[in-house]
């Protein structure tokens, strides 16, 4: 497979430096392809603004649209040089990895910029057509479709701090927005996310059963079931209110309704 | 009051540029203080990095690690001019408004990079004693308690794909981790948020209405009782494990059970 790595850690010789390491030597020694988009070592504009059109001139009296803009540049070829190349390793990549420490319960910031910049208005959003049976290709379809995706996040708290009753909230509910969000909007096969706790605690040991642990869920890159969210256009939502159906799930509200079963 | 809103938009004349200069306007005729810290007219630096302290070499051989590296410059006052200058302004404020375009079901990255750039360890986490019965000064205490939050948000989407059983998941489920992770974690009392929904199908009309509604949330903000999120350190949680006791909320998982009372 054709493995994409986006790495967003300032500082290589970190526990992240040391996992993104190993991971591109384990897929590679399993006969895969990899490349790493190190955000911090390209020094990755984080900014979404004017600038990511190359034709716009700097005293351009229009109005800048975030959305319009990026769809014009997306559709004319002037997008930045950076965005454009971003894109060209998510269409070579089979599957895409995204690894990061959790900073504030969310991505940092460089790589929510990586999100907003590369994800144009007619890539990764705004594609398909809108009917009384189909919103969009989105959510289970769209332009990255058939490819797979997986979260790897590091978090200094407990796991327990991250459980269902802990009070940071659990995981899987913080990491909703980036996985159905995120990956699953634009057609993405969601993985489980591969999540370390309390590293400022990782002593040798520990660091081998997560080094063990992470090379056994690279290997089940292929064939791990993903998260089973539901399909848009696949019959449980009305269109338009994107509401599920009364008999889909009828108890249930939340993150966890979008999913057809646990997991 | 004095009332800091924190505003992330590219583009002046936008609906949310409309929104500020209304909100601005509208509580300084109240008589309020206001600032604003406009992040994209200041530029601001949206990454986390080892240049984030003035007193760094750059060719320092030292590893860089974003949490310890910024207690140092804190407690050193070494942190960067724009840095420190943001602090200030959070001790000035009694109010606190974020406000932002919802890109990718989270805040964009530059505000993202104001958070984890602003929120240095010793200012916004890591204060307060650890014991068994107090496992620091956070959610409901800290350096920010006693001041309120809130946020005002604009989403393209319409309002029934943020709802209940919306396929996007609840607002208030997707603004949680900005809510009680960013906003009630260094003791803000959290107001409900202010959201605007389907930005691209605003007329004249629902326009004003849009004002009408915000002035009187502004007019408010002194007095809205903030969202009942659960103090870390007043009984309801297990520490360390910082889990919810068996005896509260018994039947209750996931984002909501950290709210005492439904509001």
């Amino acid at each position: 497979m054709n493995v994409l790595i986006v790495y967003a850690h300032p500082e290589p010789r970190s526990l992240n430096g040391a996992l993104r390491d190993f991971a591109v030597a384990h897929l590679e020694a399993a006969g895969h392809a990899v490349q790493v988009s190190d955000l911090y070592a390209m020094n990755w504009k984080a900014t979404l603004d004017a600038d990511d059109a190359t034709d716009r001139a700097p005293d351009a009296d229009a109005r800048f649209d975030p959305s319009l803009d990026s769809k014009r540049a997306f559709e004319t070829g002037t997008q930045r040089d950076d965005i454009a190349r971003e894109q060209a390793r998510l269409k070579w990549a089979d599957a895409v990895i995204l690894q990061f420490p959790l900073w504030w319960f969310s991505m940092p910031a460089i790589m929510k910029g990586w999100v907003e910049r590369v994800y144009a208005y007619g890539f990764a959003y705004g594609v398909g057509e809108h009917s009384d049976t189909h919103w969009g290709d989105r959510y289970g379809e769209g332009t990255l479709a058939g490819k797979r995706a997986m979260l790897i996040v590091t978090a200094g708290g407990w796991e327990s701090h991250y459980g269902a009753r802990g009070i940071n909230g659990p995981i899987d509910d913080l990491l909703f927005p980036i996985q159905h969000g995120v990956l699953y909007y634009p057609g993405f096969d969601v993985l489980p996310p591969f999540v370390i706790y309390r590293t400022g605690k990782m002593d040798d040991a520990r660091f081998e059963a997560t080094r063990a642990a992470l090379g056994a869920r690279l290997d089940a890159l292929h064939d791990t079931p993903p998260i089973p969210y539901r399909r848009q256009n696949a019959g449980d939502y009305e269109i338009p209110a994107l509401t599920l159906k009364a008999e889909i799930a009828p108890e249930q509200t939340g993150f966890a309704a979008h999913l057809a079963h646990e997991y």
